[in-house]
Formats: structure tokens, sequence, C-alpha cells
């Protein structure tokens, strides 16, 4: 395996990754995952359930009030594309509501499915329009369900929830949030904001390692879906019920991922919770920032809609400037950055979730610097 | 997280697992997840495209005769479904052949899908009916698939794959293998076999952990699904088309499973490939069987067609005999069982594959006769 396994030398750390996820993990996170649990046995049942509730507790709501958690196999994707597969009924309709990759993603699903839909694209460094869903939803009664991405991953742009789901609301509409790379960093207000689902992934701002995700939904919601799933593994309903009966995933879970997850849900208190973890991250975005545009680089999305989380940098106009050559060097020096999604522009991203700090934030900086320079790239 | 973390002393071992996976698997796997890996980065890329190339080794297949391995996010259940949804067309129609819950399992992931199909089932203890076979195609011209489990992990039936897809190919047939859990420790001819898929599992014979499956195609069989995809994160076709395109998976991998799995791939090899693999496996039977028959214990499957990977026995009928109480007092001494899913006997299961060897099978089965002295019950 020599010319295949990763390089790591015994002396040498692994790169940071400066990336939407997988990211940077704690070590005890990792070391979680030295262990080979029973998937069938009362302990790893009970670590589930407790998994369960915690990510009620970090979204803020409770079981009385009716809400509940489902985890799913798979990558964050698999958890959207479960909501559509179980939760639209045969009879239904939804719109997208699209400002880049991931909600285009949403409508590549919902071709899939054969679900009919509607989508109402915004520019990529425009927040989704919630004055044009009113305007959607009055004049198409056939519409059931909306559909946003919270933090949209391909710009690091930041949707209002709340004033798309007060539209969604006052339509009457299931109201279905992707919110990947936000949730447990970026605080939502599920009854204000009034959420139906919401989706999020175990290797994002818990800072767990990657292997499921999670559904968090209102109860009776959920409850009416029964006979509409399009899909055995995805079935969300099922999936409850499973919970529900024995403590168990129906099939096999990622029980590795499962006991890392539950090691950052430890540490994710540890750092004062969503308001800890979101301190941090604001504060590498602010170092992030300050440093890369001190070295003149400018970044894609305004201010005003900016998230905390990762940020997109428009290439330099110098024609020396290629992504390939940039990224191979800053590699080289023990960091990933991430290409750009954005079809509108060429982009390049720098997340700043995981577990970096803002000496790493500054780090990064200096890499990219010195990159500039060996290539004699002027900005 | 006094309460629910996996009560795991620093000086105690995990509790040795005898199920059909999760497995117990060597520190150095588990070792090998230390690492935060970058998803999009060229060093992980390279090992994804490695273990493609070693599992269709392993399987005694390449590309230049035709074939492909597609690795698919969550659980192996996730992989088969994948097959269905992405490569039965909208006009086809499937025949199962059903045994046992994964027979049945396949026939739930059809009922979701709405795809037509007809089930041919035989008695848990009798492997499916290569003649019931060829009479339904001959009578039902609308079937375009065969589908069938290998080792029915229900059991620890195995079926026989040579038999039914003789009868698959003479009738032009696409023919489905769930190989969960024999892959990699029972040997499959798949040109003899006349295979077109063959599915497994990171977490089963190839002793990696848990967070993705395989499948295994003929590429021209794979290619000519284009278009018929029901669901986007299981559309195999686009899965294999990311891979060749920039050696990424499409969405999130489970970055620290795979590389749990390059380490496993390469212990596979220093065991001797599939016959060693298989050696281990038949040896742990053995003598598993012969301890159990010395205590009283009888196996629920016909010797002829019992597999060395998982072993159903069939409950003491001594009323004292409960399998809660039993499956506890084992479990206490470092031992999980795994519990039976056979609707017509009451049985538990012992699962001799991962990383056991036969001093293991020898203390289970001192710590079953413990536990069965200890109820007091007579065999």
């Amino acid at each position: 395996m020599n010319s295949t396994a990763l390089p790591v030398l015994p002396s040498a750390r692994d790169k940071l990754l400066f990336t939407p996820g997988p990211l940077t993990t704690s070590s005890s996170v990792k070391e979680a995952m030295l262990h080979d649990a029973g998937s069938w046995h009362w302990e790893f049942n009970t670590l589930v359930k407790h998994i369960r509730e915690k990510l009620l507790a970090v979204a803020g709501v409770s079981r009385e009030t009716g809400w509940e958690c489902v985890l799913l196999q798979g990558s964050g994707t698999f958890g959207v594309e479960a909501v559509f597969q179980t939760c639209v009924p045969p009879t239904g309709k939804v719109v997208v509501l699209s400002n880049g990759a991931y909600g285009e993603r949403m409508v590549l699903m919902l071709q899939h499915a054969r679900i009919p839909h509607v989508v109402l694209r915004t520019a990529e460094d425009t927040i989704s329009d919630a004055q044009a869903l009113d305007a959607t939803l009055a004049q198409d009664p056939d519409i059931t369900h909306v559909a946003v991405v919270h933090c949209e991953t391909t710009t690091g742009i930041l949707n209002d929830l709340a004033t798309v789901g007060a539209v969604a609301k006052r339509h009457g509409k299931t109201y279905i949030v992707d919110a990947m790379s936000s949730f447990g960093a970026v605080p939502i207000d599920f009854e204000a904001v009034g959420l139906d689902f919401l989706i999020s992934s175990a290797n994002k701002c818990i800072e767990g390692v990657p292997g499921f995700s999670f559904v968090l939904c209102r109860r009776a919601v959920l409850l009416a879906s029964e006979g509409w799933a399009r899909n055995l593994s995805m079935n969300l309903l099922d999936q409850l019920k499973g919970f529900e009966k024995n403590g168990q995933f129906r099939y096999t879970p990622p029980t590795h991922a499962i006991l890392a997850f539950a090691q950052a849900l430890k540490e994710l208190e540890l750092e004062g919770g969503v308001a800890g973890r979101a301190a941090r991250y604001r504060r590498n975005h602010e170092v992030l920032l300050a440093g890369m545009t001190r070295l003149g680089f400018k970044s894609y999305v305004p201010a005003a809609v900016q998230s905390y989380i990762i940020t997109s940098f428009i290439f330099p106009a110098d024609p020396k400037f290629t992504f390939n050559e940039f990224y191979r060097r800053v590699a080289e020096k023990g960091y990933i950055l991430y290409p750009g999604k954005i079809s509108q522009a060429d982009t390049f991203r720098i997340g700043n979730i995981g577990r970096l700090f803002e000496s790493d934030l500054r780090s990064v900086v200096y890499a990219i610097q010195e990159a500039i320079e060996e290539m004699g790239i002027r900005l």
C-alpha cells in the first residue's frame, strides 16, 4: 500500500481541513472510535437514545412539545432526500428556494422521485426571496411543502429562515430546512421559524465524523406520512418506529461514528453549547476575513448575509493564478482548502468550522500569503 | 454522560461480538480511523481508487473483463436497495427468491419503490428453489431481474448461487445477489455463477467498520440503466460517473470508515485472501458447532447447507430457558450473542466472523456452559 496509503509519517500531524466537512475533529472524538460496539446490545442502544435526546436539547426543543429526532445512515444528503422520499404525499408538490448547489441538489432529488415541484431561484449572492414565495404559494394551491437551505455551503450565504418560514406557515405549508452546515453553531428558534423538518449531519458543527445524518421534526407531521415512503432504507417513519420499538436502528448503524458523535456532543456542551461554539466560529471567521482582506482577497457574498461557517473568495485577476497550483502549494504546507462551487463566478472556499482555533486561521492565512508570493501573484 | 457512555473501564476490553456485524475488528483497523482525511483531497481519492481496485481483485474479476466496483454510503441494505432503485427499468419486474428476513427485506424495497415483483419462498431451512424459478420465468416473460440472498443471515443457510444463476441466465435475466455476509470469506466465481450485481458491506467478512456498502457489477449492465434511477443518493450510475470524473464520492463519504477499510483489505491479504479467511472462519465454525453440540444444543439448518458464517441454535426445551436472561448472563461474561430472526422456530444465533479465533469460540462455548448451569437448564 506504499503508494496508496495516506502519507502520514509518525511525526507528522494530519493536514488541517478548512472545508465544510468532513472536518478536523478532536483527538478524543476520534479515540472514541477505538471500540467495537454491538449494534443490538443495550449499551449501544442507550447511547443512541442519549444522542437523540441531546440533539433535541441542542435544538432547544423537546418531546413534550411535539418534537422528534431520527438518525439515518449515510451522508447529510441522504437525510434531506429521506424527508422528501418519506414525507411528501403522492399528491404533494414542493417549492424549492434555491441560491446554490444544495438547493439544486434538492431539485435533483425531486426529479429522481418524480415528485412535482417548482423552483424559485435567486442569484448565488442573494438570499432566498420570501416575497416571491408568497406570490407563488398564492397562485399555486397544489404546493404542499416549502424547502430551503439555511447556510448555502456553495457560497457561505445565510438564508433568512424566519421570513421564509412566516410565509410558509401563513399559507399552511410544511416547512423543510437543510441546516447541514449551520445546526449546532448558528442559533435557530425552531418554533418561531415555523420549522417542520430540519436536517443536519454528524460531521458538521457538532464536530463528529461522517456516517449519518439526523432529522429533527414535528412528530405529528412525520406520523402523518404513513404509507407514503418511496424507499425502505430512507423511510424515516419506520426508522422512528424502530427506535421506539427496541431502541435500535432498523439496519446496521455506523457504530463507530455514533460513538464519536456521543463524545462530540459532550465536547459541544463543554464549549458552552451552541452559543460557545458560535463564538469560536465567529472569531475564526473574523480572523480569516481580516487576514484575507489584508492580502487583497475579496469575498463573494455581501457581508450582511455572509455566514461565519464558510467563505467564498474570488480568484485573483492575475493570470498567473491557477487554483490547482495554489491549492497544491497550500496543501503541501499542511492546510486543505476547498474548491468553489459557484456557477456565476470563479471562487475558492475556506471553511472555519471543526476543531480549528483562531491560531489555525492565522496559520492558514500565512500559508496562503506564502503560496501567493511563491507564485508571484499580485493582488 | 456517566449513565450513557459505553462502560469500558481502562482495564477492560470490549465485549467480543459473535454477531453478523458490526463485528469485532482488529486494533489496527480501528487505529486507522485516528486521522481526519479531506474527502476532496488527492490522497483520499487515491485511497478510494485503490479500494475499488482491491475489491475487484478480491472478487477475482477485473475491469478488462467488464466489471466495476461502486462504493455507496450507508449500510449494506442501502447498497441492495440502490441496485433496485437504479437498475430496474420503469417496465421491469423482479422475482425474489426468499428463505429468510433478508429476502423479505428485498420484497419490502420493491414494495416501497412500487416495482412489480413476485416472490418465490422456500422454508427457512431450505435453499432457494431453482426449478421453481425456471417454471416462473417460463410462464412470466415480464420478469427482467432475479434476486437472491447468498448467505441468509436469518438462519446461516447458504443458497446455491450457481444453480439459480444458471436458470436466470438461460432465460436471459439480470442476476442480483445480496452477498452481504459471505463476500470475502466464501469463494464466489462471478463469471461461472452468471452474476450481474453483487452487494456486500464494509463491516462483514472484509472486517472493516460499518459506514458503506459496495456493489460489484457488470459495467455494461449498470451503464444501460441511464435515466431509470428513482433516488439521487442511491443513483449507482451517477455514483460511478462521479468516481470516474474526479475520483470522488458525489456526497460526503464516511472518511474514517474508508481509512479503516483500506487497512482491513491489507489484513485480508496478509491472511491469505479469501482462502485464508475462509479457513479461519471454517475452523471457528467447527469449534463452535462441536462445543455447542457437546453441550446439547441443536442447530436449525441442515449441515449440508449450513454456512460457516453464522449458526442458528434452537432454544432449549427446558421452560427455565429465556433468551433475555441467557443473553444477559453471557454478555456479562464479555460475549455478545445475537437474537434469532426466524419466523418458524425459536432460535438464537452465534456468528463466528470478524477478528475472532478458535480460542474465542472455545471461550464463548465455555461462557454459554456456565450460563446454562447458572440458570439450571437441562439440555
